[in-house]
């Protein structure tokens, strides 16, 4: 039995999932890959840490050149998250011919051209299936099984944190706040939630996607981005009076030779699949010009999840060869320059409007969208709530821009107390 | 730029969606593959029918060595069904040292293994995605991005013609006939239905992936089958009072090293991600110990769906090269005669049976389900339908053999006029 030794680079949820992975499906992976897979060094921070006592003393290192020069690894795994030093030492790996598996998010959406450029070069591979949507094997499906496609939409939901507390807040009719302080209590959510309520780790996911999908080098500044923040269990309410689902979407998508790049709270028909996506799962929704629409559903994070799709690459690495004679082994990154600015994208809207009841202000309200071509196709006002009550509507297809500037007329208002909301519907 | 021959074998619905495919999609192809998919010959069986004036009349043949012989062809496309002579054509073709992509559910169902085999020995490739649930990748991600997992567990809906049937008997609470009817006249089903609502199409399918997820050679015949004809809007009103759906699965799960196969109507929580996939969709939902819960949604059939899976298998083939130098190329099958028997099965049943509403029926019934250890989590007993009553019961966890034996002793029963049905719970 042959065996690959393979460097690990962080040994934190995921690293330790990657661990528990090759040593319990020891005789899977042998049976799927011909060779065993052979862990000969993890690089860790703290050496004085405790650790797994099953793993002996001697395995860890804190130094990245037991790793990096060692001939023998043909593989590094590079777990540690982060920008720096991760992104020096998988240059260095390809420097030195070891192929790369990593599920860093933040790196790739950053610096993913030039480690896939220098990768290509040094004709070894660079794979990151574990670094959107955990076990989830879109970046596969993407590259491989979608290949004969022209893709015209992705729909993610991408972050099991937002997904799990809009799922809470529908539920269980809770404000945002309380869902979050119960999330962090059961480690759901971290101490500090921005990345993830902020939508910037969608975003990360989106941009890793993207680039893959409509073959151009976005940058992580190129997604326009808004957080769940500002949902409110009212709007969730009227959501769901209207047929609709509050999701908090990653969308890619082709618009005429443009690409809208885009992250936030979006109104989806409850029949949608992406509709029923609960909890902390994460699903995503694509549509290619031969295949139609397909969904992948499953775990988005967690060491064993997360930990299957980085060994999956590894298995896929082992299984091609070392030196892979692909015909050609990465998309050409053509098309730069063609990612939409947001307020052009068209849509629908759902805006919420906090007003004082006098007569005739719905008038005036309506005057403003038909000023600027905002025809509406739902209005909603409900019961009283003194002194506001609540104004809903729902906007035809129209332009964005055209949205907003009605609403900044509409803000002025004598009558308009505020806009409460404005969320992006789609309805697909 | 370089020029990969094709040679495709039928021109029905999928081989005229690979046709499409081919043209409409041709940059994209070129970029993701490098090359050009040129269709050399296309084996058609009646040279006279008409067809698309795009394609010139000597593209076409009704001889297929025109194909097998020609040694520019590197990659022939199977898209004949059936079993001979496409069979025929598949090891002359591997024989020749052609790369083969085939759709044929029925023919790797009943002879894949030795197809493989074939292939395996003269170092080509044979691949298959387009044969199970169309364009869902699913074959690839357990070929590859799963194959760091043991999978315990697939649960697929794998007929869209059922599954359009159940959606509508739900939906509109309509006769499986009448609903049946309407499908054929929209041409959603067939004019001899059988294969779709009797589960064989499913079990065809199941047989194909139960053989690469677990590594075993199974047979046709190896699976329990059992159609749709016999639900009713009566059960399916009962499963919805009950919190259920009625979708036709196909299941192969591991247990204690044995392997359940089953294909048959099955009441799941109405919270599974299996439970929201409607009309003619398909999904396939995989446990892996690593991965944890996977589903994989799509359209299961038609040209352009089916195509996209061809045409995704022919850009694989040719990304990895004539001569793939793969570790290990497929799968050893080991662990035969795994396969568990029906009866030994273990699970939850909804039993209805229809009876003569007489003082202390219940009580005997209870008693025999009591005399074969079949305890019982739920009893409804709904108004009288006279002369009958229907009575319904979900038992607890128990053992198919013993459940079938106290439907026999219960038939005999003066008061109970008949076994309404037997559908089997999934609560996963």
């Amino acid at each position: 039995m042959g065996k690959i030794k393979i460097g690990l680079m962080g040994f934190g949820t995921v690293g330790s999932g990657v661990w528990k992975i090759i040593q319990e499906n020891r005789d899977k992976i042998i049976e799927n890959c011909g060779y065993e897979i052979e862990v000969s060094k993890i690089l860790v921070q703290d050496l004085a840490k405790k650790r797994d006592d099953a793993i002996a003393k001697e395995m860890f290192t804190d130094n990245p050149t037991d790793i990096l020069e060692d001939e023998n690894i043909e593989i590094i795994i590079e777990v540690m998250g982060g920008i720096e030093p991760a992104k020096e030492y998988i240059l260095e790996a390809i420097k030195r011919r070891k192929h790369v598996v990593t599920a860093n998010k933040a790196l790739l959406a950053s610096h993913g051209g030039v480690l896939m450029k220098a990768a290509k070069e040094a004709n070894v591979k660079l794979l990151y299936e574990a670094s959107v949507a955990g076990g989830i094997p879109i970046i596969h499906a993407i590259k491989e099984s979608l290949s004969a496609n022209r893709i015209n939409r992705i729909m993610g939901i991408l972050n099991g944190t937002t997904n799990y507390i809009l799922t809470k807040m529908t539920s269980e009719k809770m404000e945002f706040e309380t869902v979050l302080k119960e999330a962090q209590g059961k480690g759901y959510a971290e101490a500090d939630p921005t990345s993830d309520v902020g939508g910037y780790d969608a975003a990360y996911k989106l941009t890793i996607l993207a680039r893959l999908a409509f073959g151009i080098d976005v940058k992580i500044e190129d997604v326009y981005r808004e957080g769940i923040t500002n949902i409110t269990p009212i709007d969730i309410e009227y959501a769901t009076e209207l047929g609709y689902v509050i999701k908090l979407l990653a969308i890619a998508k082709e618009v005429n030779g443009e690409i809208e790049l885009k992250v936030h709270p979006t109104f989806i028909p409850k029949e949608h699949p992406l509709a029923a996506v609960g909890d902390a799962f994460n699903a995503v929704y694509v549509k290619g010009n031969a295949v139609g629409e397909l969904m992948f559903y499953g775990k988005g994070a967690g060491d064993l999840p997360t930990g299957s799709a980085v060994v999956g690459d590894i298995i896929s690495i082992i299984r091609e060869g070392k030196h892979q004679n692909k015909r050609v082994s990465e998309k050409n990154e053509k098309n730069q320059n063609r990612i939409k600015d947001m307020g052009s994208n068209q849509g629908e809207y759902y805006v919420r409007l906090l007003i004082k009841d006098y007569p005739g202000v719905l008038g005036k309200i309506a005057s403003l969208f038909g000023k600027y071509n905002v025809s509406l196709s739902s209005v909603i006002q409900k019961g009283k709530e003194e002194p506001a009550v609540s104004l809903v509507f729902i906007t035809h297809d129209t332009v964005e821009l055209n949205v907003q500037y009605a609403l900044t007329d509409i803000a002025k208002l004598p009558e308009v107390i505020r806009i409460a909301n404005l969320i992006r519907v789609e309805n697909v």
